[in-house]
């Protein structure tokens, strides 16, 4: 029984995300769902990302998921008009219903691109279509270099893997050589960018691959 | 219908760990849930909080919870004579089953402290009882300040709260006072160790921690 009801609760949530991508994709909106473990450093890649897609003429949004607070949706508030905060209460993922909801409250139509901060998790919100174009698996340098072998199912569903905190290399044990051998191992073709907020580092190349899917059109 | 499943879940696992609880304190052993995000630090910890044990001549024990690999059980094997590794696959924590079965290949004649190192997660492990006598949080300087208010269901249900990589504490920013404020509107009466493997800052207090109910006896 309980086999079938969970098979229903992601069949559910497979057709509520296929409904937020068809709505996402009619207004030409780029969306960006951001997994990665707490204090990974998802709010402060985004604090460095969105100032700079607004220089780049595009208009952000991010829908943002914890289990309590509105911290990042406060910090974040300061760089994009449009941010909204999901609380999940004890949830540990986001679910395309949630994103629904979210949709609702944004003006769609002013939005270019769509950051869907998802919660802090390496491992439940792989498993979650949300309606996105792309899953971006963010590691860290303080968070060890053995996270890529322990998370398989996000290295494989990502389009795209980060590794932020790049200005910590010099202060943490991380053997790069190990962590970039997984990812090839679990994922050969995903690409990997080495990111630091605080440095600057790899910015340039994570703001190409936010503009690359526009600049194709 | 969803609902009575997970009831039955629930009700199931606690029950498992009922007899968990029965058997352990029956073998006299203290056990510890280590519960805390991916790259917190919980193996570091564990592998400077063996050997000291050691020393005290406590004999240990680890059961350690990953999706996949049997690195942390390496790790810990050095320095410990009874590990056992469990991988969940895409399970988001440890279960009372999987302690059970993790018992079944220990020997409890032999084991004063037993240490349980959950599944890197800040959320899901904290509402499955597993027959621990003390779940412990693990916060890190590099996860950031906001981490205890973004998870007080952790904070609440701790008996104990670590915040490791105290060392990182220069080139990470970091608000003690934001941190502890967040921590004491939660959960009032929970200590909390300033702790670095790294450095050795707060290993005393913890492995007093660890030896008190022995102590106590």
């Amino acid at each position: 029984m309980q086999v079938t009801v969970i098979e229903n609760v992601m069949k559910l949530n497979d057709e509520i995300a296929a409904m937020n991508r068809a709505k996402l994709s009619g207004a030409g909106i780029f969306t960006v769902d951001l997994i990665g473990a707490p204090g990974s450093g998802k709010t402060a890649l985004l604090e460095a990302t969105l100032p700079r897609l607004t220089q780049r003429k595009q208009r952000c949004a991010v829908i943002v998921g914890d289990l309590a607070t509105q911290r990042d949706a406060d910090r974040m508030a300061k760089f994009c008009p449009q941010v909204v905060q999901i609380n999940t209460g004890k949830g540990c993922h986001l679910e395309a219903n949630h994103v629904h909801q979210g949709l609702e409250r944004l003006d769609l139509a002013a939005i270019d691109v769509l950051f869907i901060e998802n919660v802090g998790n390496l491992i439940c919100p792989v498993g979650f279509d949300l309606g996105q174009d792309v899953k971006v698996g963010v590691f860290s340098i303080s968070g060890g270099d053995d996270k890529a072998a322990k998370h398989p199912h996000l290295v494989v569903a990502a389009g795209l893997l980060l590794l932020t905190k790049t200005d910590l290399l010099p202060h943490c044990p991380f053997d790069m050589d190990l962590f970039r051998a997984d990812i090839a191992r679990l994922n050969p073709t995903v690409n990997l960018l080495r990111l630091s907020p605080r440095t600057g580092e790899g910015l340039d190349a994570w703001i190409d691959f936010l503009l690359a899917p526009r600049a194709a059109k």
